[in-house]
């Protein structure tokens, strides 16, 4: 079958031995696939990537000399069953999956795998259990959009929210835009959103953010003080640090870049008592200062994926109409403009979401 | 008066202006006064700790250059009242107080302060409205340790425990030792305490540390294991990270060193879905592996000081006995001592509290 794989280091476009179905596994056709930032992160660190997710006992590995094929934001078609599958889903049918396979050697992560090729290929094998079918006529390219919009679903289900919290959203990439359409949709805000990008800061309002800052001329943390705090607030005063008279309402930031430095620039901006859910997977080391984090008791939850009724919800919601995630792709790319694709992705000024299609 | 002085760098012994108290503020002389972790931090690392408390809007501050007192663990007893006060306590009262003082020129924090010079000295001024009078004929150096005792109750209502944690306590210094009090008076437990010291590890033990662990020798981690989680149970397999079959009790990790390191080596050590409260002043950078928390979906409080009202309760439970806090002090010495006590303290291995007295 033809598809986008990294070998030796390079990304290439080319034909690799399609994959059979095991039992209880199916063989698919992909019909749609996002590129993801953590491929883009894994294609530029990663030896950094594996033998950090080793050392903490993260179950995800592969030999990065031989084939890795891509891709794990996708909607398929059911081709084939492998044996002894009990054919809950007809051959024609389009489907989504959490990208995984407990398989009996082990746990696979489909796209970042030797033996599980991803959606930057035109077939894949899936686990049968894991399939839900795509409601209705919903295109396979929002359909595909499932996988990071749970991402921002569970992350959003993480921060645990009251109600009354006013969310700061760093950094308006696909989960960060994700981000502000779940916040949205649950009637939490005002959404303050952030973003160098006049690309992304546009798509930013188009998703819904109520404020909608350039970082490089206003801090989002004092447009936070203007919907969020009482009058006379100030960030860094004694008054914010020992909780004395009026207090603002609760933040919580999203932190949707996941490139080092971030954790700290919101440790130290954000105002006190402040939590933040880091959603943007950093694969490189990172500094931190603890004594800023301790005197403003700051609490940071690291969100990582979701769960199955997160995944489901996320599909139903976006066939529904709920959850809005057009706006999200900014292209589309056949297999051969793949690694084009990843080049223009490296300069995250343009694009938000591409979204690979096999027509 | 008699005092211990940071001067240029250095730690001397001497004679200083005696402060002299302002509308609503008390002159108390010293009766006993704790020697603190961060009382070192700050003579070691003082200009580091002072840029980092600016940067994050953290209102303490002083002049380097000029004399500092330093000493924030204390007991006392009424000398004078100053101009306008209400004389609620009289002369001769035996009194506590948060180290705070909120002057009309803005926060200071005795002990670390041009102004207010510490415990380290024969006379303070406090402020009135702070000042907490001192039960029964509770002994002074055991008042003297609501200051860390109050550390160590907010650590552990800031995690907000539900009460079937099994918790870990790493550093058993007195913070580490007086969270052990804390958790064994609530209930909670078993408690796993670890510390490479084994006179630490005795003091563990005395406060009622139910599995005490030299990390030279054994994980903290596995021990926790044994105690909380159920048969074949492996921290680093992908039962554990995807909460596949039974699970065990929750962990929360009390991390009471505050050296750089600390915070990764929980992230990569602690079973999943961990919450660890940085309680430990860590007044250097630090580095961490944002990735591994992410993909074990760790949380992360920072734990500072105390209310109020969580100080004025110590107190009390230090004065019935609901807290035992006689074990974590392991000698006592004069003022002409403490430069001594400075040294010795560099070595951890062999102090836990050392109290300064004024007999």
């Amino acid at each position: 079958m033809k598809a986008v794989v990294m070998r030796d280091k390079q990304l290439l476009t080319g034909t690799v031995q399609a994959p059979t179905p095991a039992a209880g596994e199916v063989l698919v056709k992909t019909l749609a696939c996002g590129i993801c930032g953590s491929d883009l992160h894994m294609f530029h660190h990663c030896e950094h990537v594996l033998a950090n997710f080793k050392r903490g006992g993260i179950p995800v590995d592969f030999d990065a000399q031989q084939d890795v094929v891509f891709g794990h934001e996708f909607c398929a078609e059911i081709l084939d069953h492998g044996p002894g599958s009990d054919k809950r889903l007809k051959v024609g049918t389009r489907v989504c999956s959490m990208p995984f396979i407990f398989a009996p050697s082990g746990f696979e992560h489909v796209g970042f795998s030797n033996r599980y090729p991803g959606g930057y290929g035109e077939q894949m094998v899936l686990s049968e259990a894991l399939l839900i079918p795509v409601p209705g006529d919903l295109p396979a390219p929002i359909a595909a959009l499932t996988e990071p919009m749970a991402v921002a679903v569970h992350a959003v289900n993480r921060a645990q929210l009251a109600g009354d919290e006013v969310p700061i959203v760093i950094g308006c990439g696909p989960i960060g835009l994700a981000l502000i359409a779940v916040l949205k949709a649950r009637g939490i805000g005002p959404v303050v959103a952030s973003d160098y990008s006049p690309k992304r800061r546009a798509l930013a309002e188009k998703m819904g953010a109520d404020l909608v800052v350039n970082p490089a001329e206003n801090s989002p943390y004092q447009s936070w003080v203007e919907v969020a705090a009482p009058a006379n607030y100030d960030i860094k005063g004694p008054a914010a640090m020992f909780s004395l008279g009026p207090q603002p309402k609760p933040c919580v930031v999203f932190e949707c870049v996941g490139i080092p430095g971030l954790i700290q620039q919101v440790l130290q901006h954000a105002p006190p008592r402040s939590r933040l859910v880091v959603v943007g997977v950093c694969m490189e080391s990172d500094r931190i200062e603890p004594l800023i984090g301790i005197a403003k008791e700051m609490n940071v939850s690291f969100a990582y994926g979701y769960n199955g009724d997160e995944f489901a919800q996320t599909l139903l919601d976006l066939a529904d109409g709920k959850l809005n995630g057009e706006p999200l792709i900014t292209s589309t790319v056949q297999l051969d403009g793949v690694t084009d694709a990843f080049a223009a992705l490296s300069d995250p000024q343009e694009q938000a979401k591409v979204m690979i299609t096999f027509t």
